[in-house]
């Protein structure tokens, strides 16, 4: 993978000193721990957060492995007694061993395998490799270009997810560390295949990627019927943000505006959703896959199999249920 | 609805006296209150059972509305911040307001919409009445028959669910409290054209209704070509006993064996499965609906729109992740 130093402008100024990253193995005292962990059951993490009042999620806690402060937010992992490691932002849960894959394989093989012979694909956040990890099963692409504006999550993914960072070996991955906004911006028109867009949730650095002018960014960034997957919340919790990204989307592209999910347990609701767009050109009928991955890969034995994605759960994934329909398609 | 006696022997003896029925509103209190409420974040109620180690979801408690002590359960009644009431039997969460219908509409109408002209239906468990709400939207169905184990249940969600337990005020439903074991072999053979099994989790009072003697006299009490549908638990946390349920479904229906599967935010890893069977005689393509409610539901104003549950998300419901389908395509 080669590493290109910050080439783009950086949204807020970030110090130097890379002092938070060291690992720090802290035992179970709920002193000196964040307030997300010491404020709920002893030794457990909960998930606590005004996007999902009222609920919690919760992980019992064998052994804290990293606490560290970057420029952007707080950054936790620690091993848990059922779901392995797990990484968390900002107090929200990121990914757990035990069911990243489900995340990772639906938010690239859904946009990858619905158009033909992927070549460059962009990458927005998406810092703990995952992502890069999936796309990398695609023979026909060239480069893969990933941008995530904190440093601290690439680095700590690498350390404590050897199997998700994996996808940072693939010798076609270029990583800027820098906004994305401001790299899309740079961009000359009409370079991608693909854009993936792996954000956090619309509260705190993510924020800009729900909002109309990064997906006009997108859009131009993007080849004729070139296509976007974007992360885009759950159905159960959040429809009224889901209604606006499915407005400003439909203004946007041009080519077809489709919104998919899939089941994450240790997402808040335990779905998450995606839309699914493209732009004027070549259409992209994103429910039936032309590119099905699932024959290249029994052919291949070199990679771990594909835990979750098939081309039937594909097809399956933008049934919505009628509650949901009725809102998105009423856009 | 008619109301029947006990007409099948119980499978513990019952005390005659009702006054745990009696609704109690408690405080926020932490004394006196169950252990799972007492063990967690003040003012939460958290879900925590050996069946999902390490894992618990809460969620807020504006007020606890009853609690009492059944022959079979604890049970208890609580009004939610964020999620509407919410029924808890032995600790484990086995409704809210906010999702039942996903739970509820898919485990009636995966089935029912799965055969021509569904006339006599048999629920075992579902004391909550939503099972039979949504059977009722059939017009075809002449005669529901429910056997739920506890009265306790019924006189609870009668009192504080009356969304749900309006199922009971259909005329076409008979009552049955008593052992839905026993309830079956008493049934004369090819009797029903579907069997809905709502039950709690294998551990506690539904424990024999996952083994195989049951699922025999479920065959039996079916028409040829009739059908089962069963509460399945989750391929995240459970594969090893859908193992065991798949390979005793095999050995017993003879027409054909599925696993479909939904997404419920409040039960524990956010779905939960659905056991799809027939028996010889007519084949039966549950993931072709040949009996669409959609359509007969947009005719007829007089009922609550299905919130839930359509033909998409029918069949979607059958297509599985890889880990999942490699384990249950093996069996």
């Amino acid at each position: 993978m080669a590493e290109e130093s910050v080439d783009v402008p950086l949204k807020r100024p970030r110090e130097e000193e890379e002092n938070g990253v060291s690992a720090s193995a802290v035992g179970m005292e709920t002193e000196g721990n964040p307030d997300y962990i010491s404020s709920v059951i002893p030794g457990w993490f909960s998930e606590i957060s005004p996007m999902w009042p009222g609920e919690a999620h919760s992980l019992k806690v064998e052994k804290i492995l990293f606490q560290g402060k970057s420029d952007y937010q707080n950054v936790m992992v620690f091993q848990s007694s059922t779901y392995g490691k797990v990484l968390i932002l900002d107090g929200v849960i990121q990914l757990t061993e035990r069911d990243e894959c489900a995340y990772q394989e639906m938010i690239t093989h859904l946009p990858l395998c619905s158009i033909p012979n992927p070549k460059k694909v962009l990458v927005i956040g998406g810092g703990d490799g995952g992502v890069l990890r999936e796309v990398a099963r695609h023979s026909s692409v060239e480069h893969i270009d990933i941008c995530e504006i904190d440093k601290m999550v690439v680095d700590v993914s690498k350390q404590f997810f050897p199997d998700v960072a994996v996808g940072y070996d693939d010798p076609r991955v270029t990583l800027h560390i820098g906004d994305g906004v401001a790299f899309l911006k740079a961009v000359p028109e009409g370079t991608y295949d693909a854009v993936i867009v792996d954000s956090s949730d619309p509260i705190g650095p993510a924020q800009e990627l729900f909002e109309k002018p990064f997906f006009e960014s997108v859009a131009k960034a993007l080849r004729p019927g070139g296509v976007l997957c974007t992360q885009a919340e759950s159905i159960w919790l959040h429809m009224h943000i889901i209604e606006d990204i499915v407005a400003n989307c439909r203004q946007i592209f041009k080519g077809s505006v489709n919104y998919a999910w899939t089941t994450v347990p240790t997402y808040p609701s335990g779905v998450i959703g995606f839309m699914l767009c493209s732009t004027e050109g070549p259409p992209v009928d994103f429910k039936h896959p032309v590119n099905p991955i699932d024959v290249e890969e029994s052919q291949t034995k070199s990679k771990r199999p594909l835990k979750f994605y098939n081309s039937e759960i594909h097809s399956a994934a933008f049934c919505l249920p009628s509650f949901a329909r009725k809102v998105i398609e009423s856009k």
